[in-house]
């Protein structure tokens, strides 16, 4: 059976809080086996008081993880007893290993997968998306959300590619709607650079439909938007601040107005925003799922990403993704 | 007296609407002598029905307007009858005359402030900022605002102190703190760009904090953000979407859930956001003030814009910025 790998150290948090949110997903799913990365003996004492099935359950021992203070090559030579090390040790010598959800270093994360699992055949560099609720009830797929953020020419097509891969494995898409991030939604708006993405992004197979705005992102008009990653990472970041700061103003105004009852409604919507509770970013490019969890997942963030992990495996991203890049070869 | 001139034309919105924002503006101000550029025999009546002192008035016949579709340039030459070449001609040519409001298109504001205002010495390119409210009731002058979207080398920094001159004018702070958009607040975090640009800001005399991203933007922690206008147009509109996207999704929980009498609370809370309502950006660096107003501007939006135009008249944008840039020659 595949199985979906899971670092539980790393995070902000305690260790025992994300294995609370890798036991629930590894309870509801019976198309994986879950394998917990963290100290051994409360992994195993844990795994028994839940009453899951054991055989749905397989343990690796790491008492310890690499920081974000060390340099993120540590995931490759020297700290081999790393969680995160041990983690790509897994998924590189594993043929059923599909997946990897790490809440450790990003910068770590990043190198063993390029270097631990290999890149797809004609990508040059991962890519780091987020899929945000959009207004209409869906979803757009945002990328590059920082892995790449002094990008060259050419490589907003490739980031297209990818995006348009991932929204496809994520959202069951054949051919997503892939737009290009800019100062307006004219053809001729926008930097020198966007605008020469915006020819290339034209003369591609991907269905591009042109410029989105600052207004546009959360719409719901299209369903993949690239950049690159330094204006991604301020919108995401910015994106997140921003429905959490109104929600909880418009809590403090219902207060002040003598509302009673609402503070959890606005709760609940403060919650909609908080982005590191509905799952976390996708490395993409890969020759595995890569999902980076936020640096202060919970519980409930372990199985949000639990569940991006297994629906992307399920829906063959890496090989739809390598179909997609196997044209550009040669 | 010196004297605000406004334009009335060239918005979405009849100009009948803009002239009772501008009336609304001259009736409130015993400082500026209102110069309102439009069909004079409607303004003549409207001012006339309004009971406002006819002294505090002065008017200037124009009955048509440069559209967005027309070339910029077209305000220098072969369009003298439009309003905002009279504008600019009443600015170029009265002394007294210290202030424009225009709702006109963008590119033809920008080419008449370097072309017929002229920049300061040592300014090379005039430059778009936006005040927001913050969260903790303060403002942040964001900067650049989408004028410049391909920026060069070392423009960051005249960015800088362009911001800090408008941000001490418009809040009355002597050394507004000034820091840089990236992808992290470490002083290492950032694009290539923005690395150069963060070593040239520390190194000079601004009151340069450092870098802040997504999740600082509106908390109020900064006076002044620099940026290119790619990304800073991209965070104005997605800041106004969100806010009133934000909003108005708590209107329709509350909704949903029974709760009676909330919907004027929350659209108060969808206004906050609609930064159209709030004033305009202004194009700084021009020898005049000069205030875009939103292309959908309303009769508040004029009022809104011509006491941003009061106030930085007042406070003397132009000779702060100028005294500040001297030190730039030779």
């Amino acid at each position: 059976m595949k199985k979906i790998v899971v670092d539980l150290l790393g995070s902000d948090n305690p260790p025992a809080l994300l294995l609370k949110g890798a036991l629930e997903a590894a309870a509801e799913t019976n198309d994986f086996i879950t394998v917990l990365v963290g100290n051994s003996d409360e992994i195993e004492a844990a795994v028994k008081s839940s009453g899951i099935d054991r055989k749905k359950i397989e343990i690796a021992d790491a008492r310890d993880y690499i920081k974000n203070t060390e340099a993120p090559t540590a995931v490759l030579h020297g700290r081999e007893n790393a969680s995160l090390s041990v983690c790509y040790r897994i998924l590189s010598e594993d043929p059923d290993a599909e997946a990897l959800v790490s809440a450790g270093s990003t910068g770590a994360v990043l190198v063993g997968s390029i270097y631990k699992l290999g890149l797809i055949e004609n990508v040059h560099r991962p890519a780091l998306a987020s899929a945000f609720p959009t207004d209409n009830g869906g979803q757009v797929c945002l990328l590059d959300c920082g892995a790449n953020v002094d990008v060259k020419k050419g490589m907003l097509v490739e980031l297209a590619h990818l995006g348009s891969a991932f929204c496809s494995a994520l959202l069951g898409k054949e051919r997503p709607s892939v737009s290009l991030l800019s100062v307006g939604t004219e053809d001729k708006k926008g930097t020198l650079f966007t605008k020469d993405a915006f020819e290339q992004l034209k003369n591609s197979r991907l269905n591009f439909v042109g410029n989105v705005e600052g207004y546009d992102i959360l719409t719901g008009k299209t369903d993949v938007i690239v950049c690159d990653g330094y204006v991604g990472n301020v919108v995401i970041k910015l994106c997140e601040y921003m429905g959490k700061a109104t929600a909880l103003r418009a809590k403090q105004l219902l207060r002040e107005h003598g509302f009673e009852g609402t503070d959890a409604l606005m709760h609940d919507l403060y919650r909609e925003y908080d982005y590191n509770n509905r799952g976390g970013a996708i490395m993409l490019g890969a020759k595995k799922v890569v999902i980076k969890a936020h640096g202060a997942a919970t519980d409930e963030t372990i199985l949000c990403c639990y569940r991006m992990a297994a629906q992307l495996a399920k829906n063959d991203l890496v090989n739809r993704t390598a179909k997609i890049f196997s044209e550009f070869g040669a």
